[in-house]
């Protein structure tokens, strides 16, 4: 089978697709994705509580909020520098952090605890605490990209030499793997986009990083799944997860429910990528965030509803896993009835949990 | 069982609904639904090709373009009043009025022939053609207002007294019909409407009938209505149809068919109103219109993805009847797959088809 290769040249090529949070001292800087591609303007942070703002108000989205919290504890550092209790702080700072959203606060949890370690490691060894969770959020990215890329291997073994594929939302690094991958096979791929209102990430992020690859890509609204099954002949469905769950239900951003019900209407397969959450027993145990209503009613800042007429957001939807054909993690796919082989597979755990 | 009343009173109660195009010597006037409830705007059109434009352009949508091809056929009317062969003039007329946009050139032939039936009696009468093909336009619009109430009687009897209810795009009249009857019933009714991009019909327009009706809506985006049925209680679906097939397939709004799926996935019933098309046999005789690919890619003048990015703009989709739980007729609910009994049961035919 074959190998991810480590290197800097794969971190290149990912971080073009990533374009993730990044701290210098004093300041975290983030890509404002909510105006991508657009116009590429950056959110800057000068206090960690704002990088939590940011995350909340989603200027960064899909594993984005990830790094930005890393980098926030990072920042949350050397707002401290000259406490007399940092790691009070930097507990304080890791909850502010982990919780801006609710649906993905267990993820986040585990970044900011390994922040939290790394920080206590570095003030035993006498080392600047923002300098080593910085290097902590590096090593934790190529860890993840990593991941990606060997997930992104599993993925195209699963692919027609030649096919259209329908994609949901922003799966920015592994929709950057799975087409680098696929080229590098000689693969002829194209694929369909729905364009992820109310924030447009498909049609502004995923859809860019295809175009920008290279790939012929097809933006359609969401209301059009539908028939371009019925008359585009897709060969598969394959979207990513904000959580997926010990029990096999897939949270992701809202509308991959009706895409993988109607890909099974279709008998077409419906690929999730990603790793199950050890902390997610079951689909009881999230919380699915519902966001203010008026963004629906709205679209970039032009209101498209009477006034009286209501909204209603929620961020994302669960795919129960009857809909899975498989999810395909860095160690290859599995049942969605059988995730705990995951962990019973996994030869080797290096501590980073996304 | 309820009888429509005839009556000014419906007829204005209806009207302010639909807001159709309008013939006055030398023009016809147009509300223009893009842009409506933003700005109240007119398209004034001074030959009949100006009106098979406005079709095209979708400057009105739903029952409107009918009322625009008969009301543009009195504009082609006036345009050869000094015609040696008005009748070869509106020949013409009436094909470029009917096939302005594909799918519906089938019901737009009925109207446009009725228009040249009309004009053909006043010849031979020696009365204006524009007047007698203006008089025709709204004796149809009755036939169609009678027709749309009784079939709200026939739907509303298949509501609970308390629920909520989920719509698609904009069948304005039998939406504000439904609504009124619920009223009257005291029943107490909600609204779930997707806003139906690319042109958010959902949003803008059925939206604003129920909302200035005094009833609950709540709007969506079009990635929504799967995790709205999980967790809004939803009781039924229900939407109309540019056409109904005989053979039980329902062309409509592009995002119906997946909504059906949903609803089907859930449970909830699906009732389509309208009427079978006699003259579509079958899905294969229906064409199914696509639209400028650019749209797709643009939200109210705003460009939505990078360059490079294609688009695909079906503007419709195909229910199949496996899916529908029943056609909600004049004539009362029947089933998908026994559409013919619809024309053996009718006793009385008034000659419109629309």
């Amino acid at each position: 089978m074959k190998q991810y290769r480590r290197g800097d040249e794969n971190l290149a090529f990912l971080l073009r697709y990533e374009n993730i949070a990044w701290y210098e001292a004093g300041s975290v800087r983030i890509l404002d994705r909510r105006i991508y591609p657009t116009k590429k303007e950056f959110v800057v942070c000068h206090k960690y509580q704002e990088v939590a703002q940011a995350i909340a108000d989603m200027v960064t989205q899909s594993a984005g909020p990830y790094y930005a919290a890393a980098m926030g504890m990072a920042l949350a550092a050397w707002q401290c520098r000259e406490s007399a209790d940092p790691l009070g702080y930097l507990t304080q700072a890791a909850y502010t952090l982990s919780h801006a959203r609710p649906t993905t606060s267990v993820r986040m949890e585990a970044v900011t605890q390994g922040c939290l370690r790394a920080a206590g490691q570095a003030l035993a060894a006498g080392r600047p605490l923002d300098q080593a969770i910085f290097a902590y959020s590096l090593d934790m990215l190529e860890a993840r990209y990593r991941r990606i890329a060997q997930t992104a291997v599993y993925l195209v073994d699963l692919f027609p030499q030649k096919g259209c594929i329908m994609t949901q939302c922003f799966a920015e690094t592994i929709v950057g793997a799975m087409l680098r991958e696929a080229d590098e096979r000689g693969y002829d791929i194209s694929l369909i986009c729905p364009e992820t209102r109310p924030y447009l990430q498909g049609a502004r992020l995923t859809a860019s990083v295809a175009c920008d690859q290279g790939c012929s890509v097809t933006v359609i609204t969401d209301n059009m799944p539908g028939f371009a099954f019925r008359q585009k002949n897709i060969s598969l469905f394959t979207c990513a997860a904000d959580a997926i769950t010990m029990d096999g239900y897939v949270v992701n951003k809202v509308g991959t429910f009706q895409i993988a019900l109607l890909a099974n209407y279709f008998h077409v397969p419906c690929y999730v990528t990603g790793a199950p959450d050890k902390r997610h027993h079951t689909i009881e145990d999230v919380t699915i965030e519902e966001r203010d209503p008026e963004q629906v009613l709205h679209f970039m800042g032009q209101r498209t509803a009477m006034p009286g007429v209501k909204g209603w957001y929620p961020a994302f939807d669960i795919t129960p896993p009857e809909l899975i054909t498989a999810v395909i993690t860095d160690q290859g796919p599995f049942s969605p009835l059988r995730l705990p082989e995951y962990f019973e597979r996994q030869n080797e755990d290096d501590g980073f949990l996304v």
